[in-house]
């Protein structure tokens, strides 16, 4: 048995997200039906490091799926991309130990948040940037940016997957949060340990509210204490949102691609 | 009579070009019916600068139209860009001398053309960038680049335009042609007087073919003399192609945002 690692990236507009969902379109189930057509078999399952919503983007998801028989990887990454709507590309397949685990074994990963700020939006950015139409106070945003940044109970900044309650350990550590200026707006980059269902999203919602004098800096601190979803403001909208980086421990499997 | 310029952005994706045809979905005609509505008028004519082909895109394309009545320009470009959609943008809009012609007073256009090189397509440029797979060499391409500056009879890298083969002077002046590399791939500028229909898409395809190597160099200077499209290679696809800047005489139109 071989366990393939693939790193992939996907304009996820026209998906219902990544996950396999009955009468939806999403990039799991694409990948699974061209690797079920190319290695012949009739069910292969793909693996990815976790969901990403309809609308949600990646640079760098990362899957793996096993299979019995060692491939050629130059003509597979050849001929799935080949196979594959041309919003989903396949960047590099490497064989990895059997116990890589695309979720299981990640220990971090990396969002980034596109905010459009000019009164115009660049049409070549619509489905890849929130627009906002309000002023923003970009200091006090990155102030409050610090208030999310090291370890906190985040059940608040999270919501119930509808795939029910998982109840899952909701202490999650932030490497860092930071706010770049780049043209026409903002990019908020975030880097944790892991995150919860929406977790991204509705940080950069309680960002913008406090950005846009909504909600006071202070209110940061008592929503973490509430630890009840609902004293958050709402989720920011998905299209705005890319998956960059997934980080796995060397010993499992080397680190290449990092940014950092 | 007032007369109003428009610099206008889109995503040229999903309409048939600029011009106006009949069955067809274009720039100038959702341009037209936006503001027949907001100005209470049975029939409003945008003239832009010249046609841009289905699929090719728009940076600073500029338009204009004249009304007898002396409009709120804020008010209005909000206006329009609520109507228009997302994908067409309206940047600015000016009044301008009665005697500004979009078409007639244009003195100068730039176009960019994006090529890219890597061997995975980034999924977030695949509708604007011609994919290449073969290897391309560059230094041959700026070679080539050379023998179009300057002032040519550009007969055999122009199409005859479907509404006819209206006879224009053949003759235009390249102030430049500059190959530029870029993450993934290069950008090929190009600033002229003006350009003959599908000339700069007519020139890329030359210069791609001298770069892989199916076109000798010198042959570019014995295309040019035979004075026949057809012994011109074929044009590049359009979705690579960018309307960057049109440029106005100052007696005319002061000039604002521009590049160089």
């Amino acid at each position: 048995m071989y366990c393939y690692k693939l790193l992939i990236t996907y304009d996820g507009t026209a998906y219902s997200g990544w996950q396999v969902q009955p009468n939806a379109d999403t990039i799991q189930e694409r990948l699974q039906n061209v690797l079920q057509v190319l290695l012949h078999r009739e069910k292969v399952t793909v693996i990815g490091s976790g969901r990403t919503d309809a609308g949600v983007h990646a640079l760098g998801q990362v899957a793996h799926f096993k299979h019995d028989q060692s491939l050629d990887l130059y003509r597979l990454i050849v001929s799935i991309n080949g196979m594959l709507p041309k919003d989903i590309r396949v960047k590099t397949i490497e064989k990895v130990p059997l116990n890589f685990h695309a979720q299981y074994s990640a220990i971090g990963k990396e969002y980034h948040y596109y905010l459009y700020l000019d009164r115009v939006m660049d049409p070549f950015r619509r489905l890849y940037c929130w627009h906002m139409h309000q002023k923003l106070n970009i200091e006090l945003m990155h102030q409050a940016a610090c208030l999310f940044e090291g370890t906190h109970d985040f059940t608040s900044f999270a919501n119930e997957s509808y795939a029910g309650s998982v109840s899952r350990d909701p202490i999650r550590t932030l490497h860092y949060l930071k706010i770049r200026e780049m043209e026409g707006g903002i990019r908020i980059e975030v880097r944790g340990d892991g995150f919860l269902y929406k977790m991204v999203r509705n940080i950069v919602g309680a960002l913008v509210e406090v950005a846009s004098l909504k909600l006071p800096l202070l209110n940061i601190p008592i929503i973490f204490n509430s630890k009840d979803r609902r004293e958050a403001p709402n989720a920011a909208p998905s299209h705005g949102l890319f998956l960059v980086y997934v980080d796995y421990p060397s010993q499992i499997h080397p680190k290449e691609n990092c940014p950092h």
